[in-house]
């Protein structure tokens, strides 16, 4: 009979445990989990902290016992792997029941990521959240402390959903990030609608701002000395692979395990999967780290099959990721511009505002997304979306638009699903492809932040919009000639090269296309004055 | 200076006008609309008569005012197009100057469809719910009856809105069908959760009901003669192409004017867009109706392209549709099983019941997903989604893929948008994609329907949900075994053929492979006790 020695015992272990029993009845399955725990809600964490999840027990999916049950596994928690010895095929672990050895036909790591803890003075004495032993201790210290402040130490995506549960139990939360804005899967211009909206529900956000020591609060590199009851470092995670790494398998400069497409590490007899592990980046092919339960499911299920002797390979991925923070969701898909621009790629950037769904139904919102697109190729490199309804869906659908190569002009021709309180009969990813087919023809289109350079130029900024959404704020140095008004007072512009703007970009699409067909040289703010004031936010 | 003249004004029409203004300054562009009203909101329609859209005026999005400001159409309404001369290339218009003859470099037909009449006695005094007028004559109508009582004939999605909406106006509101249920796009078993959520919220159903008389109610072929205070025909559309046809035009044999990927009619210089013309099928190529917006709307622009100069065609069409009723959401795109089964496929089927977000976080409903699978291919052929929350975005998702020519089992690696607000981290996406590369593998399933045949074939039924779901409610012939007592109690079973199920089909996929691996012929309910009590409504 042979043996599986699966290291882990959350999103990535677990999948190939229970699905190596569902390929293989008589396969002796050995699950080890360092922490108390298995099978646990790591994404759920925060909205327990914040009471949203009212019950601890709802966390914990699976027990060994469920598992022993259902799936014949044999779990064993609060015990850690700490060497492997590939040549006789043994792994040693150290448990409740002391040190002992186990032999193994196929060992499977899946030992996850830990937080990562840059060399910041008293960085040992903040909390993280990534355990439900993290979690408890937490939970802990706001009761112990009956903590009135806390200090969020990192704007990425788990800071920020612990700052939105922390706020929402009336604790006042500062989030301390080091880059120019928080939420760095985003570019600025999107992230700022999500920090403005953060601002309004009430917590704190110091962005270009170095953290220098951690105690009873934190010291900022200029000086600032800020006490907090709470004090999370939230800082990211870095593969936990010293295991994968003393045995002396391949690891990444960053400590990612490599792996093939069948998830084998550099042993064949071990395969590696999750958070520790590298993925291939969707563009280029790359090796990165994406930490995502998903993807740790669709390889951990990989594995198993891979093990069970099928011929399976696993993806490249995309990092398709979403938060909601306060009733807002961001969400984002494959490379932000930045991520293109340093790649060195000539881009096309586009930016819309449509509706969620018919104008005319009660209750739209608006969904501000973004597309960064290949120039050479119209290949969607990625896509961001911020609003308050249908922000996944749009996203979701992009995801798969991308998965299979679509380009983006394509979007336009996708057939949605189309009734008033769902969409629209042009529903905002058509709308995107309808943009990306004009710009791929040649429209041309100014980005927020390249307009001061073009009023160099010489050229003339005209808003199209009314007289009365201009006299509600203005874009500096604009001009008023609202579009229904631009067949008349045309000649005001002839020899003139026009930088046109409107709210949002559709009215501006419609004054260039007129205003190049009367021989004008036109270009159109994209995302219009929408876009371009959520540029003055950053 | 060349004229294209455009008859039609709403979705496609209209499209085509203001894309042509925008590909063409010089141009006349004349749009000959027959009602008084252009580019309404017609998917609102039902909405405004519930009060849900509480203005007449939302309805109405452009005026031929604002389209001459904006894009200097010169828009005719109350306005008839009576014969074309081809020849000549003129156009024979009626409208408030009387008769007058128009020249046309180019001219596209856009007349849409209008309400299907059979020859039932009586049929011209029913309502219909098209435009404008016609709602206003129902709105009329409730008023001046002070209606206490409406019967819609059709249960298709204009009839279904309608009762929807009347519902909530306090009428009594019956739905007769002549099928053997209502929605035709969706299978009987999908179509039962529809029918039995508008029952619950008070709309009286009669299927396999022909309606063979109309006056002050109906009178049905079994004799039934109910009086109601409003009758409404909702018995789908015909195209509207008789004006097409009387110019000697090609049209297929249910009146759809024929076109080419470019919009062409037989006449190169006429085009066709919208409800009116022949659509190709995504699956076969074939030429099909379906009306739908969208893709008036899209084929619209194309064709605006089209004169331009561009080399453009439009793609075959899924007919992705959606309603939602009493907070209840149905979708499908592609086609149905019935559809599927007529043609000839071999198949495959999948039912799933995945909550729409984790478990774990509150407020997850259930999402009833149907995947309809060549099982020659693995192409999906379509989708049917019926839930609460989320059915949008995984038929569109769907949609996408589908377009894409994604196999069923591709499903299984989308990298959607995970948080536990939004999915899960196994997508119900990702769900049936899992699902869909098991029966690839040769895990077999049954469908709810044909559990009696193989009962009489010598199976036996085996219910491994656990004892408190067996106790409120199972399948008559079933055993109850627990999942988790299975690997104990297997000796039970041994040279039988065995078909398992569960509540939703996962533990039953979880038993079949524990006994597959064991040797024993085991086959797995699809969908579990929540389909088969499903289909038992049917």
């Amino acid at each position: 009979m042979s043996r599986t020695v699966i290291i882990g015992g959350v999103a990535g272990g677990m999948s190939t445990a229970t699905r190596l029993r569902r390929n293989d009845e008589a396969m002796e399955i050995v699950v080890v989990e360092s922490s108390g725990y298995v099978s646990f809600a790591n994404c759920g964490l925060p909205y327990y902290i914040g009471g949203k999840i009212a019950e601890r027990s709802a966390l914990l999916l699976q027990t060994p016992q469920s598992l022993k049950a259902r799936f014949n596994l044999d779990v064993r928690v609060g015990t850690t792997a700490t060497s492997i010895n590939r040549a006789e095929k043994t792994v040693t672990l150290n448990g409740p029941e002391g040190e002992y050895t186990l032999s193994y036909d196929h060992l499977v790591l899946s030992p996850g990521a830990r937080p990562f803890t840059p060399p910041i003075p008293g960085i040992e004495t903040a909390l993280s959240l990534r355990t439900i032993e993290d979690t408890d201790r937490i939970m802990e210290r706001i009761d112990k402390s009956a903590a009135q402040s806390a200090a969020i130490i990192g704007g990425g995506f788990i800071g920020l959903e612990l700052a939105e549960n922390l706020t929402r139990r009336g604790i006042t939360t500062t989030v301390i990030e080091r880059a120019p804005h928080i939420m760095g899967p985003l570019d600025a211009e999107m992230a700022a609608i999500v920090s403005r909206h953060l601002q309004e529900n009430g917590v704190i956000i110091k962005v270009n701002t170095e953290v220098t020591a951690i105690g009873d609060g934190y010291v900022t590199a200029n000086g600032e000395n800020i006490t907090a009851d709470i004090v999370v470092a939230a800082l990211g995670v870095q593969p936990a692979s010293e295991l994968a790494r003393d045995a002396g398998l391949d690891v990444n400069e960053r400590g990612g395990i490599i792996v093939d497409a069948a998830q084998h590490t550099s042993d064949p007899a071990i395969f590696a999967v999750g958070d520790a592990t590298t993925k291939r980046d969707a563009i280029t092919g790359e090796l990165i780290l994406v930490p995502l339960a998903q993807t740790a499911n669709r390889h951990g299920r990989l594995v198993a099959d891979v093990i069970a002797g099928r011929d399976a390979e696993s993806l490249p991925v995309l990092g398709t990721a979403i938060i909601g923070l306060f009733g807002l969701t961001a969400a984002s898909t494959g490379w932000n511009e930045r991520r293109a621009r340093a790649a060195g790629k000539d881009l096309r950037i586009l930016h819309i505002h449509p509706a969620h769904h018919a104008g005319y139904y009660p209750g739209a919102t608006t969904i501000h997304l973004k597309l960064v697109i290949d120039a050479e190729t119209d290949q969607i490199l990625g896509a961001q979306a911020v609003g308050t309804d249908g922000i996944d869906k749009r996203i979701d659908v992009i995801a798969t638009a991308m998965r299979a190569g679509m380009a983006a002009s394509d979007l336009a021709d996708l057939e949605l699903a189309y009734a008033p309180q769902f969409g629209s009969a042009k529903d905002p990813i058509n709308m995107a492809g309808f943009v990306a087919d004009n710009l791929f023809y040649g429209e041309r289109n100014v980005q927020w932040h390249e307009i001061d350079q073009m009023l160099e130029d010489g050229w003339t900024l005209v808003d199209v919009r009314t007289a009365g959404e201009y006299s509600r704020g203005n874009i500096p140095g604009a001009t008023n000639i609202p579009v229904d008004d631009l067949r008349s007072r045309v000649s005001e512009l002839f020899g003139k090269k026009v930088l046109v703007h409107c709210q949002v970009g559709l009215r501006g699409h419609i004054a260039c296309t007129l205003l190049t067909n009367l021989g004008i040289e036109c270009a159109n703010l994209d995302g219009g004055y929408l876009t371009w004031s959520h540029g003055q936010l950053t």
